[in-house]
């Protein structure tokens, strides 16, 4: 796949993805990213930006672009551990990505467990939510499921506590178990977390708000109860 | 100035934004928004969505668009009040207007008192702010200053105590002086907080990061600053 942008591609090389190919624009002059090509004995090819500009499809690109192994992912069955305390976070359809991207950002800050996302109706892994991550995406463990609702339901016999954010709760995030392994559920950006989800959470919560919308981006939110369920 | 997107028009509607025009899809079949235009005795145009899409440049308008006068913003002396306790949010060049909207929804789940912004090097209080804000835009009030720096040392003159986040400090957000009235200050998306701007703050604080990367998107540690400052 096409990755671009310094921070991915960094993030790339020192987490020693294989790289298919390599473009520098032609007046590329970060000689410290250079070096680092150099360092790990990169090839790379240098185009004119409009060439570049091409292979990105038109993304901000920041003068390097590259073609390499797609992003892994994961089973639950291999990142589950009842011997740990785990910290999960369920998208019950994210669509956007540049909201995925934040959420994978704060993830990596706040060292998540994994993140556990749909097969379908969800931003894919793509070059988009790369760069929108500042690289994070290399750090970050991606379980994909087929089905939420059976994935939380198999956290739940491996003693994970599972909690959904909704607003119509009189519970907050202050009600929060954090002794326990935790996955913390949060919806789509339109419709919020779907009905049978909602049901099968151990525990609603909402998030405290004092204006008169009280709405709050999905990627906000979803650090807001990550923030809150490291501290 | 034109806006687009059901939850800002209704916020303009409930404001008594002054509306120019206001045009709907053809096939527009959201019965309870009409009310509340029929309500409001506002005229409606219904158009293609072709031409609906032609007046709002192709963005996502959800089947309305309106021309409305445009936000208005403040200075300084009109907000500060010395008898309040006031908190405001800086920010030192956000060029993202995606990031900007989604500051101004957190700014009104958390009720801060304003945002003061720059009135250059500063994404502009545009339609795709107001549409990211979700109509949060309507609720918060905006300061726009010539110079942050001059805005930071009038702050300062009127007891507000300035903080800056930092990655390369020893204090953390636990040690923010919240009794006082307070302006937490961020920076740019990929610059951060200027060094004058940095020098001219009380307080320096990092928000504690735990991975490798440890790179937050700015609308993430401005939601994660504004909820540390009113809980």
């Amino acid at each position: 796949m096409i990755i671009y942008g310094k921070n991915v591609i960094r993030e790339a090389l020192y987490k020693n993805r294989p790289i298919n190919a390599l473009w520098l624009d032609e007046n590329f002059n970060d000689y410290k990213f250079i070096k680092l090509l150099e360092d790990k004995k990169l090839k790379y090819e240098k185009v004119s930006k409009h060439e570049l500009s091409e292979i990105a499809k038109n993304k901000t690109h920041q003068g390097v672009v590259a073609d390499v192994k797609p992003y892994e992912t994961y089973t639950l069955d291999e990142i589950l551990d009842q011997n740990e305390k785990q910290r999960f976070i369920i998208l019950d359809g994210i669509e956007d990505p540049n909201n995925l991207g934040a959420i994978m950002r704060t993830a990596e800050a706040t060292n998540m467990t994994a993140i556990i996302i749909k097969k379908t109706g969800q931003a894919p892994l793509n070059a988009t939510v790369a760069k929108v991550s500042s690289g994070a995406i290399e750090h970050v463990r991606v379980i994909v499921v087929a089905n939420i609702n059976q994935a939380i339901l198999k956290l739940k016999s491996n003693n994970v506590f599972v909690i959904g954010t909704d607003g119509n709760t009189n519970l907050t995030t202050e009600d929060m178990p954090l002794e326990n392994s935790l996955a913390i559920v949060l919806g789509n950006e339109g419709e919020g977390i779907r009905p049978l989800v909602k049901r099968n959470c151990d525990m609603l919560v909402k998030i405290p708000m004092y204006g008169k919308i009280n709405s709050l981006n999905v990627s906000v939110a979803a650090a807001l109860m990550m923030y809150k369920i490291i501290g």
